[in-house]
Formats: C-alpha cells, structure tokens, sequence
C-alpha cells in the first residue's frame, strides 16, 4: 500500500535514549502553519500525565495545533506533580524553539507507568527532532516505527478522496494496546488529514468514527492511562468538509476501522481475530454491552484460543452481560454453520467447526431476536502466551 | 478436622454412568422428617432447568425440603423444554418412592451443557440411592464427592455451637467454580443444620453469609448458568435460631467464607490465592466493584502468577472500575510493605515483594482513603494453565 501523507504536515523521529533499546523513542509532527484538532482520550480516572496536559492545551488553544511530541518508553503515569510539570516543560521547550505558543503543543507518552520521565533527555533531542521533520512517505514511516512499544509491527492505514481535481488525503498511525511488557500500555493513534475544517467539525466526526472502530475492539478487557486519539486537519487541500459531503467521515471511519483491527491482530499472542457479530439488538449500546461480556470471558477466550465451537460459553456470557435477553431466540453461528439454534443446542458437523476456528481470522454471528441494532466487535482469543508475556517478572 | 453432621440428614451416593469416567455422579440428602429451606441461585439469565424447578419447588413447597438429588456430568443447560420436563421427572420420580410431594425434591445439575439430561439413568438409580442413605461422616464424605465434576478435592467445612448442653451443627459441602472440561461450570453449595429454624428466618441468614463469602470470590470472572446455594434445617437439636441469638448467624458465615476460599484455592490452574483487603472505600458495594475489576483483570492476574508486585496494573484497574476514586489518596500494600504511595510510585524492596507473591497466599491490601468501608476479596492468578486447561479441544 502506498502511503501519500496530507500536505501541511512534517514528520520526524529520534533516538533519545528513554528506551533501554536504543530504538527511536521520540516521535514529532509539526504543522507549521497549524491544523485543526480534535482528540478523545481514555475513560480510566487513573491519566497520566500527558493526558491532563493535552486536554487542557486543547481546551486553552481552542483547538489549535503546530505540533505533536510522543514519547515511548515511558507513560509519565502515576509520576504525581513533578510528571505533570514535565509534561509542560517537554511542551514549554519545544514551543520556545518553534517559537509557538506551549498550549499549541500535544504531547503523549507511552511506556513504563511510576518511573519519573527523563525530560533532560527530551530537551536535549529537541534540536535533532525538529531538524529531520520532513513531509513524505518516508518520514511518516519512521514517525509510524518511533511511537512503538511492544507492538510487533507499524500500523498505519489511509484514504483518499478526490474532488474537483485535487485530492484529499487521510492517513492514520497507531500504537497497539496489546500489552507487551509488563507496566506497559496504551493505544495511541494519530490521524492526519489535508481537509479544511473546524475543530468542532473534527470532533464530531471522531466521535462517530471511534464510536464505529475503537470503541469496538477488545484484547484483554483492560484499558490504559494513556489511551488518545488524535485527529489534525491542516485544511491545505483547500477542500472543506462540507463539500465532500458524507465522503470525509466515510475516509476517516475507513481509516480507523483499519487500524482497530490492525491493532487487535497485533495483540499480545494473539493467534485468532474473532469478529463478533451482534444482529438484532434492542439498541447498539446493548449490542456493544454483549459483545464486551463475550470478548472478555476467559472461558470464552481460551475455547477459541483451542479452536473450541463451544457455544455454551458465549451463551452463558450472554446471560450475565446485564442485558435482558430471550435466551429461547438466541441464534449463534460459526461463519455459515448454526451451531445455537433458539438459545439451546442444535447439530452441527464439529470438525468442520473446529477447522473454521482454526484460521487466523473467523465470523460468529450471535441473533438476539430483540430489535433491529447490529454491531461488528472485533476480538482475539487468550492464550498461554498472552500469560507467559505478561506474568515475566519485570522490578 | 473431624466432621459431625447435623442431626436429621441422610446421605448416600451412587455412580449411575453419567459421567464417562465412572466415578459417582449422583448424590441424595434425606430429611426424613422434613426441613425448613433457604435457597439463592446465580443471576446469570441464562439458567438451568433445574435452577427453575428448584425456585419453583421452593416457592410451592413453602421452603418445606425432604429430598434434594443432584447428578454431576450433565448440567441440563440450554436444554429447553425437553430439559425443564426431565428435571421435573427425576423430582417426581425421586418423590413417589419416598412417598412425599414433588415440591419437597430439590433437584441440581452440574456438567456439560447442551446436552440431554439421561434421566432414564437417573431413574434406574433411584433405589440403590435411597437404600443407601445414612446418616453419619462417612456418608457426607461420599456425598461430597459424587457433586464434584472437575476440582482436585472435596470440599468441606463445619461449625458447632453448645447451647445449653445441645450441639447444634452447621456443616457445609461445595462443588467449586473453577472449571476444568470445556463446557463444566458452576458452583453448588449445601449447608446442613440442626437449628430449628422458619425459612424466613433461614433466608436472612443465608442472604448475609453469601454476601460476606460467595460473592466476595472470584477465579475467572465468568458466571455459572447453574450456581445454586441451599440451606436445610431439620430442627432435630431443639434449639431455635432466636436462642442462639447471633451465634448461628456467626457459624454459618464461618462455614461460608471456609468453603468459599476452599473454591478459589481449587481454582483451574491457581498458583496463588490472593486475598484483597479493600479499605476506606465510600460503601460496601463500592469496594466490592474495585475488587472485582481488579480480580477480573487478566494484565492484574497475570502479573500474579509472574509474582510480579506490578502497581500500576492495579491502579489502572481502580482507575476503569467506575467507582469515583482521588488518585492522589490511593495506597497499596504487599503483605507489610508499601508498594504505592499517594496514587503514585514509592521506594520498595522488589526482591522482599517477589518473595513475598512467590508465597501460595497472600494479601495485598489497597487503601482508598474515601470512607470507611471495607471489604476482604478472594482471588488468584491466571496461569497459563488456566489456559491450556480451558483450550482444549472438547466436541
């Protein structure tokens, strides 16, 4: 797939030194002549430190953004007021050599929560950083490798749309939650777009588009501190968002679609990516509710981890997911095969069932019979290798 | 420990060929001269036949039990119609041979679900089951393993108080939750006693001593279509519940809270039984959802089974529990030392901490500093195990 950034935007990596590695552990975006942003950020009360900062620059700039620092390698979490004042001053600085206000500055960070965050070792990268900002294919990619922690590959997706001749460009980076070292965390995705339009505009249009992608995947139930999603409009195109009509939020739900499920199938041991489809829901909360319950038994988790039609289990995570359910309409299939016929067993032929969960990526369809509400979750199994990556004794 | 059962109770056991294994899988409680009854089930929606003809049977019955018949090996789960009728047929059956009411059977079923229960089996056995019926340790002991589908042990646990020169027993038998064959769930609790007792009376009682230990454990997080707690009380000491004031109240929850930590002990794959002791927390219910979240995590447990004195997972689990927590008041403890301090990190010695999880048991204690309600939580690790066992393949 051929990646062609959006205009206004300059990318860039570097080796500060955060991550015992060595690997490049700063990442930097700048728009020099500033975008529109939007971000949404985790629901766990535990945030950390970049978080409070970013919600607030986005709240004191009204949305204004020149550029985006990240960190890997350490999630300034739990760090108390020394994190928080670290989080400023790695935005202080950077605006002081950009010569831009510190509230136009978004910073994340990611990595080992309670250890305190090496901002002498930020600063003193800053001047390399901001020299290898370029804009391109190929600096995007480095930008793509630098926010990674424990993810096996870069994850990056995007769409173009063409108007009037000229096209409009959405491209996404993400950081997986699949949790690798212990301590760390977080899903970071950033997406980047050369669409003209209000902050506002791109609020409402993430919203709808988290809601549809990352709202609806689930690894090991667990959320982090950290979690932020990012979107940036330069407006370059020249292209608004209400000339390309629905077509914006089309590219940008595409996009997320795409690295929520990158994201999923780069989870920790994941050997099966499990797509849940809820059909006939009362409403799709109540759907998204189910899903969850199903995509976060461990009895369910370890049947498909050993490729186990075992429907008892889903139907019996159905029962306890706190919504109100007809148990005797409940329909449950393994891609084209019934394998739950109302609420109750039914025949089905199990080798073929158990060759079906054999492959790295597989439907279950569960019908309610309740209403009309449908919902794609998309999940992984649980496997003794999930445990070995996380049980490693890490103090 | 030696056992004295209550006066009034008869047991016995039999194998009649549900279970493949050949172990025995049918066990019988008589009271010849009737009990007063307290019974809870689980709240999973989906729940088995004989779940339903057991609250039926004790609503119609008035809480008045001559009889309860459980078979282990077959849940009768998702069952359907066929299901409910042959668990009312081993009632009637079981009934006409004693010659009481069918209301005055109460029936349970443990093991796989989906599949027809072999009552023609069950039936057939009936008489070898009541000829064999006595009182006595022996008798109870045979009880307690024929309930047992896939734990490592029997499960027992007993209480006597001297009232006037009377004992007065309680004696309890558990089937545990931790679930071992694909498709084999549920926990089944029996408490026996000699207290002259209302089922009114029983009901109270048996609603606090659940509060403080059944729902107060958590291996997997997953819910059993079939959970069922029962309560008989013969009479047959003489002495009343009002007599003992609060003292059967204490016994019962004593015999409780044992049989409830013997379950998390015999957990599938558990290494280590963690007791969390939440603290200061606003409300009962409210500690209750920290521990749970916590307990249900799998980044959490997993760093369990690694010994792995990990904060900053627990703190995240505090953090999305959805109970309104001040970060900055949070302490956590490993046994006596302090791992976490003010929501944040603090000096500790790993080496002491890894020792001290490395232990089959162990507390870790979290101080929310928001009220004065506090909580004592059951839990244990999530191994690999755990995974290999749930895995495999079954159908």
């Amino acid at each position: 797939m051929s990646i062609n950034p959006p205009q206004g935007f300059l990318f860039s990596s570097y080796t500060a030194g955060i991550k015992a590695s060595g690997k490049p552990d700063l990442a930097f975006v700048q728009v020099p002549e500033g975008a529109s942003a939007a971000a949404m950020f985790t629901r766990n009360q535990v945030v950390a430190a970049p978080v409070i900062v970013g919600r607030e620059n986005m709240r004191a700039s009204g949305g204004q953004i020149n550029a985006v620092i990240i960190n890997s390698g350490n999630a300034n979490c739990a760090t108390g007021k020394p994190g928080l004042k670290a989080a400023q001053q790695v935005c202080a600085d950077l605006a002081r050599k950009l010569k831009i206000k510190p509230t136009a500055v978004f910073p994340s960070s990611t990595g080992i929560i309670g250890v305190p965050l090496p901002v002498e070792k930020i600063s003193a990268a800053l001047p390399g950083l901001i020299a290898a900002a370029q804009p391109g294919a190929e600096a995007l990619d480095a930008f793509a490798s630098a926010i990674l922690t424990t993810d096996t590959h870069k994850k990056v997706a995007s769409q173009s749309i063409v108007y009037g001749g000229v096209e409009v460009s959405v491209v996404g980076v993400a950081k997986g939650a699949g949790m690798i070292h212990p301590n760390m965390a977080t899903m970071l995705v950033y997406l980047f777009t050369d669409v003209a339009a209000t902050p506002k505009e791109l609020q409402k249009s993430l919203k709808k588009a988290v809601d549809l992608s990352f709202n609806n995947i689930s690894i090991d139930g667990d959320t982090s501190t950290n979690d932020t999603v990012l979107l940036l409009a330069s407006g370059k195109s020249g292209v608004t968002v209400k000339q390309l009509g629905g077509e914006f939020d089309k590219a940008l739900q595409k996009v997320c679609r795409s690295l929520a499920a990158q994201i999923v199938a780069d989870g920790e041991g994941v050997k099966h990516v499990v797509r849940l489809k809820i059909e006939q829901a009362r409403t799709v909360d109540q759907a998204r509710q189910i899903a969850r319950t199903i995509a976060t038994s461990p009895l369910v988790k370890t049947a498909w981890a050993g490729a186990d039609p075992n429907w008892g289990r889903i139907l019996a995570a159905i029962g306890r997911s706190g919504v109100t359910i007809e148990q005797d309409r409940i329909s449950i299939y393994l891609g084209d095969q019934q394998i739950c016929r109302k609420g109750g067993a039914c025949p089905f032929d199990a080798v073929r069932a158990h060759e079906y969960m054999s492959e790295p990526a597989y439907e279950i369809r569960i019908i309610l019979g309740a209403g009309e509400a449908n919902l794609d979750f998309l999940s992984c199994d649980l496997t003794a290798e999930y445990v070995h990556i996380n049980a490693d004794y890490s103090t």
